[in-house]
């Protein structure tokens, strides 16, 4: 059994902190919680674990032994604490019991220099972590393992969009703070073209043939894509529909269209 | 300016007691809020609004003149109330001041008799209201209108679920507590082929026909199918991924092969 120690004040009020963005960018880490994110951070081979708290009532569900030896725990330190603690931290209305800290995952700028994949998604003022969270899941599902994010989106590091996920999260290359200009730039110099996605209007998904390099754009629920952006791109992408209701959901769409792409890529194999 | 009377306590009681599916079935109404879906059940011909209850202090953000002639609020009765009870009725953390019920849409199981749409959905205990409404929402841009529910799913007439529906909800045709047998009972005689959907091992939903009366079966976001429906299935679908994550969110895995059916039923035209 790996020593436990009781989570120390100064410990608990480091953990709240990272609730916020401003303290995740400052610490350079945030929060995950339950046991299948944890087996999820254990398996990605570029995490890893800070600190590893677990209600103390609950401390016999976490067989701990047998992994402190993996890499991803070489700096770890686990901690107990009471429910009421733990209720504290947790940023879940049923707090799974095991909480976790990892070093942030977030890409540098300099990481849009080793870009070589073929299809890249930029995502334009998302506003919602678990729609942010679920075209994450759905991107690595995709084989889309590179997401670029506008200023102004919902936080990747958020605990909601991390728990949408569903552990993709630890996988992808996200970078933050894209501006459309940069995004503009970037593109011309690699070659890059860029598809914008609208609720309607454009090429249908079903029948799109997606060019070689490609970025696929998605906009904001409520405001869709920055007028620049699609003054930009090249092609319009649409996911046809009986019109009988107002838009799909924005993940549903991101998930459809991202499935033509997997398509397109394994035609072409 | 139609005449607008203070909440009564009685109608207050009536209306929270509408968070719960017991009193939601008991009365035949459910509740819903937000200007958005107001604008969607006033374009709807099947529905019917009860109650409409306007925060006082927001009262003048709402237009309520003009609608008084329409069918739909031929029984509609308008109240206006404080924001401190808006709150308490209210299901929203940012109640949106406009909350007015709707007389249930579900369908009763005679409705099954009236069936003649090619494709038809099957929703085996999904538990997520949010999973579920996103499902109902695409299934109409899809031109799919009707879902069978399996005893023990999320409501279709939770705020939740009527929420993530974006209005869909006032169109579609629902009908709950289908068990598989009556499912499979069903199907025989009206010679629909039921297909399960698996998240992985299936036909690949890109390459896909269905047959031309088919009954989709999705199942619970934690359990998958019951193995019975599985086993009665004549067919298999799942869609396919890098496999670099562990399944695809249910509510994008429905759109993706519910995107294929209308693929196919545009081809076919």
């Amino acid at each position: 059994m790996m020593p436990i120690t009781q989570l120390p004040a100064a410990r608990e009020k480091y953990l709240k902190k990272l609730k916020q963005k401003k303290f995740r960018r400052e610490y350079g880490y945030f929060i995950c919680e339950g046991v299948n994110l944890f087996e999820s951070a254990l398996q990605s081979a570029d995490v890893s674990i800070g600190d590893i708290v677990i209600d103390e009532h609950r401390a016999n569900d976490f067989d701990l032994a047998g992994i402190k030896g993996l890499k991803q725990m070489k700096d770890a330190q686990i901690y107990r604490c009471t429910e009421r603690i733990m209720s504290r931290i947790s940023d879940d209305v049923t707090p799974p019991g095991l909480l976790f800290t990892c070093k942030s995952v977030i890409q540098s700028d300099t990481y849009l220099k080793k870009i070589r994949n073929p299809y890249l998604i930029y995502l334009d003022r998302i506003s919602d972590p678990g729609n942010l969270g679920t075209i994450i899941r759905t991107a690595l599902w995709f084989g889309l393992p590179v997401i670029l994010l506008s200023p102004e989106s919902a936080d990747p590091l958020n605990s909601k969009t991390v728990r949408s996920t569903a552990g993709a999260i630890f996988s992808m290359k996200i970078i933050t703070e894209i501006s459309s200009n940069v995004l503009a730039e970037f593109a011309h110099k690699e070659k890059y073209r860029i598809a914008s996605t609208l609720p309607r209007g454009g090429v249908d998904a079903a029948s799109w043939s997606p060019p070689s390099k490609c970025i696929i754009c998605l906009g904001s629920e409520a405001k869709g894509l920055d007028p620049d952006l699609i003054q930009q791109a090249e092609m319009q992408v649409s996911v046809s529909g009986s019109g009988a209701v107002d838009s799909l959901n924005l993940a549903v769409a991101a998930g459809i269209i991202f499935s033509k792409l997997y398509e397109f890529k394994q035609l072409k194999r």
